[in-house]
This record gives C-alpha cells, structure tokens and sequence, in this order.
C-alpha cells in the first residue's frame, strides 16, 4: 500500500494466540517485492504425509499462481508440501511471463526443500497487470528455508497483507474421540472482496489426520458457508485462494462421522471471513444481512447478496440512516422472487416493515438507535417459502472512495 | 432534497428550447409534498386522438403509480390523456394507503379535466415507504389545469427533479415524406439509476401519428439500446417510468417503413439517457464502455455492466487512474464467457492491453492523459465472437457517498 491506513474500528482486539500445529514451519522475509520497509514473503512447510485441500476464484481472468494451484491440488503429498505467498504483486493478467515467475518462484522452493515442484503451492496479491519481480523472492528462498519455525504463523500472517489493517487470524481446538486436534488459520482481505468459490488468501492448517478427499468435501462445504457469503464491494479478485493442510502429525484421525471436526473448522472459516469484513476497505459498520422465507435457498442468498451489494445501502448504513425503503428496493431489483406484500423488515430486534408497508409500531428513533451500533442485523422475512441465507458486510464509505480514488494498492 | 447541491460539472451548458409540441400542454406548481420553495407536481395534457406508449422497472417492489400505469398503458386513448407527476415522496412500499393515494390523485384529474380515469396516468418519485400526502397533490389539480400552456414543459422538466442538479430535455425534428414532426422529452433522475426495462422518470412527445402497437414497439426496442443501457450505481429504482405520447397533430403519419422517425427519436432516447449519467451523483466523468467481440450480444452486456459498475472501475476513474486491472478482474468476475489471454483494452485510442498482456507500446503517462478528460472511453475486445455492447455510466467519488450517506432524498 502507498500509505498508512488507520486500523479499523472494527478490529479485534488483538491477534489470537495461535498454537504450534505439529507439522508445519513457517518464515517470512523482507523481498522488497513492492512495498518498503515490511515483510512481503511467507513460506509454509508442510512435513511429509500432510493432506492439502484448496478452493479458488472462479474468475474467468484468474491469475497464473491459481491456475497453477488448480492444477496440482488434487496429487498426493506423501513428501511433504510447501506454500510460497508474497503481497503486493497479484501476477495477474501478466501473460506468459506470469507463468514463467510462477515457475521460478515454485522451482525455487522445491530446490531448496527437495520437494518436488507439484508439491509447492504459491499465491501472489497485491497490484493487477504488473510483472512479477520474481528474482526478488528466489534471492530469499533460502533465508526463508533456514529461518523455518513452528511459531511462525502469526509473521506469515502479516507478510500477505496488502490493504489489510491488521492481520487476521483464528484458532481451536476439538476433542475429538482419538484425542484432541488442533486448527489453526491465517487470511488476509479487505477490499475486491466478493468471493466467488473462495476468498483472497486464506491458509489453515490442522495436526488432525484427514484423508484428501474428505479434507477437500468439508473446504468446499464450509467455504460455501463461510468466505463465499461475504462482500466487501462485490468486486471478485482474480487471486482469491483457500489452501488448508492436515499433517497428521496428532495422529488423532478425522472420518465423514466425525461432525465435531467440521464444526470446529466452520467456526475458525467464519472467524477470519468475519475479519475480512471487519477490515473491509473504509468500513465502520460489521452488518449481517439475513433473509429467511424466501422460494429457495439460492433465492435467499440473491436476495441477501442484492442488499449486502447495494451502494445506497451501504451509504446509508454509514450515515447511520436507517432508510428501510433502499432495503425494499434492493429485493425488488434483485431478480428472486419477492412479493411486496408479504415482505417483512427487522433492524435487530425491531419491526420496521410489514405486510408491506411501515410497522404502525415503528419509531424511527428506535431504528436510529440501532444504527448508530458499529454491529447492525438487518432481517428480511419474505413470507415466501422456507429458503435461507445469511451473508456478511460492512459499509460504504468516504474512507472506501480515498483508499481506491487516490492510489493503487 | 435536503440541501441544494452544485450542477454537476458534466451538465449540458443550457436547458435546450424545446419546440411546442401540437397538442400537449403542461403545467407546474409548489404543492409541498415534501420540498419547500420550488415545483413539485407537473401536469401533462394531450389532446383527443393521442397514442400512449410506457415501459416501466421490473422490479419486483415496484411502486403503486407504477402498477396503475401498467394496468392502463394498452387501453385506447380516444378522448385525450393525463399524466400527473410528483417529486419529493415515491409512493412506494406504502401497502394499500398507496394505491388509495394513486387513486385519489389521478380521480381528481379525471374530474379536473373531464378525460376517464383509466387515461390519467401518474408517477411519484422521491423516498420510499413514506405515505404520500396526496391530498397536497389534489389541492393542486384546479390550479394546475388552469394553467396548462403549450410551452410549459421546460418548467415540467423542473418539477420531477429530485437529486437532480439540472433539468434534462432533449428535441429533434424529423422530415417524413408527409411533412415535419417534432419530438421533445424530459427526463429525471441521478442515482438509484441502473435501469430495468426503462430509468426513472422519462415523458416525451411528439406531434407524429403513430398507431399505439408501433408507438409501444418502438419505444420498447429503442429503450433496450438507451436507458437500458446507463447505470450510476448499479441500483434499480422501484419507481423507473418512461411514457410517450403521440398527439398526431402534425398530420403526419408514422409507419414501420419510417425509419426516420424511429433514428431521430432514438436521439433523443439517448440524448436524456446520458443526461441521466452525466448528472449520476457525485460524478465528475463520463464513461463509455463499449465491449466488442463477444460470444453474443447478451454476454456483452453482462461485461460492459460488470465493468460499469464495478466499485473499483469507479473509484479508480475517479482518482484518474489508469487502473487497468481492475478492468480485468470486472471481465473475469462478470460470469460471461472470457478468455485472458484474447482480451484487448483500449483507453480512449490508448491499446492498453492485448494477449493477455500490458501492450509493449503502452505508456502509464498515455492511461493517466486520458483519465485527466472528463468523458473517457473504455474499450475491450474479447477476440471470440461478434457480440457487442455499448454502455454509459460515471465515477464513483466522495460526492456520491455525501449525497447518499447524509441525508435522504
């Protein structure tokens, strides 16, 4: 980033205490890749045995490291793996020599691991169209090797930040009936955030044993939940990338029985793709839009994703007007059905609207109040059928124009 | 409104002088539905023999004068038509006290003017979900009547606007093998503007005879290509109405072989329809987006939208950014068929972009020269077919988040 952004208002606290997950080292470097002055480069290293899943964007104009992730999740990985990661160039839309620095990066990694090439990831974020300096970052790779830790995450963490205003990361631990197992993930986001099929860079890792194609069923069904039901400002990146890896090394194994562990895994999604909210580019506003009683599910989340979208929405949400009718039009336009008349409209606990028109028990001042909260829910009963959705967004505001206005992240 | 805003500095350099159409008369006047101290309520009156065209949002909220003017648009218009505007509230989202409103508006007209009530036609624009104060309205409808004039419509242009910062009007004369015949119309509107099936407030009128299925046929496919075709920010109003009215006062008939006809009003189709863009809220540019070589026309649109109404297209043309990649992320979000490495973006004459690539010919100063004009054209092939689509839209800048962040409209 070209300047110093104010952390959002919306941050937790602190970053969490995340534990070592047996298994997996990580380092990260200053490469000067495109900013000053910061870290830019994180590497993870996976030991031998580890399982690898992945979801990634579905844009039609996905960068070179997505393609190239694509192509090589699915193998196995019984020498171990490694995830190469650099910010602030996205090798997107950079052609052949987009490839080519992909190669390089994961060659290099691979010469220094003595992995082999199919077994090394990579992810790049940060400015579209841009060659990649790739020498920059195989000038590190062996610093990166060397400097491997098992306490590292919290660092790599901040090393894939672009616009971010703080590194965002989540953990927990499930006792499952083999013994105890421990997740634990990093992500970064803040703006071109609309996941389709995944979000921006977000790595997890467990010591839990998981056969590969049950890891990858409980990323995709968890992602739909989680990083894909939430928007920023509906742009999608050409870089997004979820990669998560078991290594096993609990020697707690993981089955399709064990529900423990996918709703384990589901809160620590939901925590960082909560975060990339609460860090979205200018927000002050963390909003949950849910709809129920929609025809189907698919139209409850258009419906959710057409308010969670709308600029006039969104602006209002930021000058803590509650203008119920932009909620109204919004369902209107979205192209699910709708029957005005049966619509029902909640600010939190609060009636605003139903059976088609204003609550005669609505004051305004009582949606006022809850708009002035930095957490709003906003409820929309369609009084339809039983589909249900619930997305995740932030607000529209001046701090959203002056970050992509006036420079290039 | 709730302050007066500055004209925007993309407005025309003058209202245009709109010819008398024969047979239409128009009056204006302050009723205080919601603004003080200026018109807000504008009557059109047109002649015994008048064919009436509409087309209207499809949005599934749509407002009750929206409903009533769709139930009527068809019938025959043998003894004259009425058409009753007002600003300041939309009458919309207001369950049963909407369609009465409706009702008492466009009775007192009828009694007003002696026409049956199935040809008063009316319109409401403003906020959503506040009941209509129809009865300031209908105090009006004497005085309106009274007052009706010949050369009034460029005060009736005045009274619809809301958000607006200027009056929008467009006229054309066309030479028909029977004679001349004039076309003039009027528009509103600035944000919540991205279309479906017409844009927010659109009369305009003509002195041809043109039978009403090829007034409505007409009217339809030239709308596809015009107000279809704009977005300020990618909200569809619940309220979007055009109507046009054919006195056929000129003796002159239309017939589907004048092709004339039919490419002079699409001028004036257009002519407002940029009107619209150029008075979007907060814009400071006028952008084109033309995509070419598609594999259809409908994939097209859905690029040329994805481009137009991405945030970060926006607010980096807002910045005077050349920030291409943010086109290509647009493109590859858009869901339509792509292929990266086929695509070429051009700035204006500027090739920015080709085979997947930034152009070796391309200089960052060229991108930045362009982003400094106030109408900028952005150009994409996608090299797969022979699909095509232009569309218009404006920036997105700190204007539009004050205009809609601090207040109601």
């Amino acid at each position: 980033m070209a300047k110093t952004l104010a952390v959002s208002p919306l941050a937790p606290a602190a970053f969490p205490d995340l534990p070592v997950i047996d298994g997996v080292r990580f380092a990260s470097v200053a490469a000067g890749v495109r900013y000053a002055g910061r870290t830019d480069v994180m590497l993870a290293l996976l030991d031998a045995g580890s399982t690898m899943a992945g979801v990634f964007t579905r844009s039609a104009t996905r960068s070179a490291p997505v393609l190239d992730c694509q192509a090589k999740i699915g193998g196995a990985s019984d020498e171990g793996v490694a995830i190469i990661v650099n910010s602030g160039n996205s090798n997107a839309f950079t052609g052949r020599n987009g490839i080519e620095s992909t190669r390089a990066v994961t060659s290099a990694v691979a010469a220094a691991t003595g992995l082999p090439e199919a077994r090394v990831f990579s992810s790049s974020t940060g400015v579209i169209g841009e060659p990649l300096p790739h020498e920059r970052i195989t000038a590190k790779v062996d610093e990166l090797v060397a400097s491997l830790d098992a306490t590292g995450i919290a660092g790599a963490a901040k090393a894939i930040m672009t616009t971010d205003t703080f590194p965002k990361g989540s953990t927990v631990t499930v006792d499952l009936p083999g013994g105890p197992v421990k997740i634990a993930g990093i992500a970064k986001g803040s703006g071109m955030i609309a996941p389709d099929m995944a979000t921006m860079l977000v790595y997890i890792f467990t010591d839990a044993k998981v056969p590969q194609p049950l890891l990858q069923t409980l990323v995709s069904q968890i992602n739909d939940r989680s990083f894909n039901c939430i928007t920023v400002d509906s742009d999608t990146s050409t870089s997004d990338t979820l990669l998560m890896g078991a290594t096993g090394a609990s020697g707690v194994a993981v089955t399709e029985a064990d529900s423990a562990f996918a709703e384990a895994l589901e809160g620590v999604f939901l925590d960082l793709a909560h975060q990339v909210v609460r860090d979205g580019e200018g927000a002050t506003k963390f909003v949950t839009v849910t709809v129920t009683g929609a025809a189907s599910d698919a139209d409850a989340r258009t419906h959710a994703m057409a308010i969670a979208n709308s600029p006039l929405v969104k602006t209002a949400i930021a000058g803590e007007d509650p203008n119920w009718g932009r909620i109204v039009m919004a369902i209107g336009k979205s192209g699910a059905a709708a029957d005005r008349d049966l619509l029902t409209i909640r600010f939190g606990d609060v009636l605003v609207a139903e059976k088609g028109w204003r609550s005669p028990d609505y004051r305004e001042e009582d949606g006022a109040r809850l708009m002035k909260e930095p957490e709003i829910t906003i409820s929309v009963d369609l009084g339809l059928g039983q589909g249900t959705s619930t997305v995740w967004t932030c607000d529209l505001t001046h701090g959203y124009i002056s970050i992509n206005a006036d420079y290039r992240s």
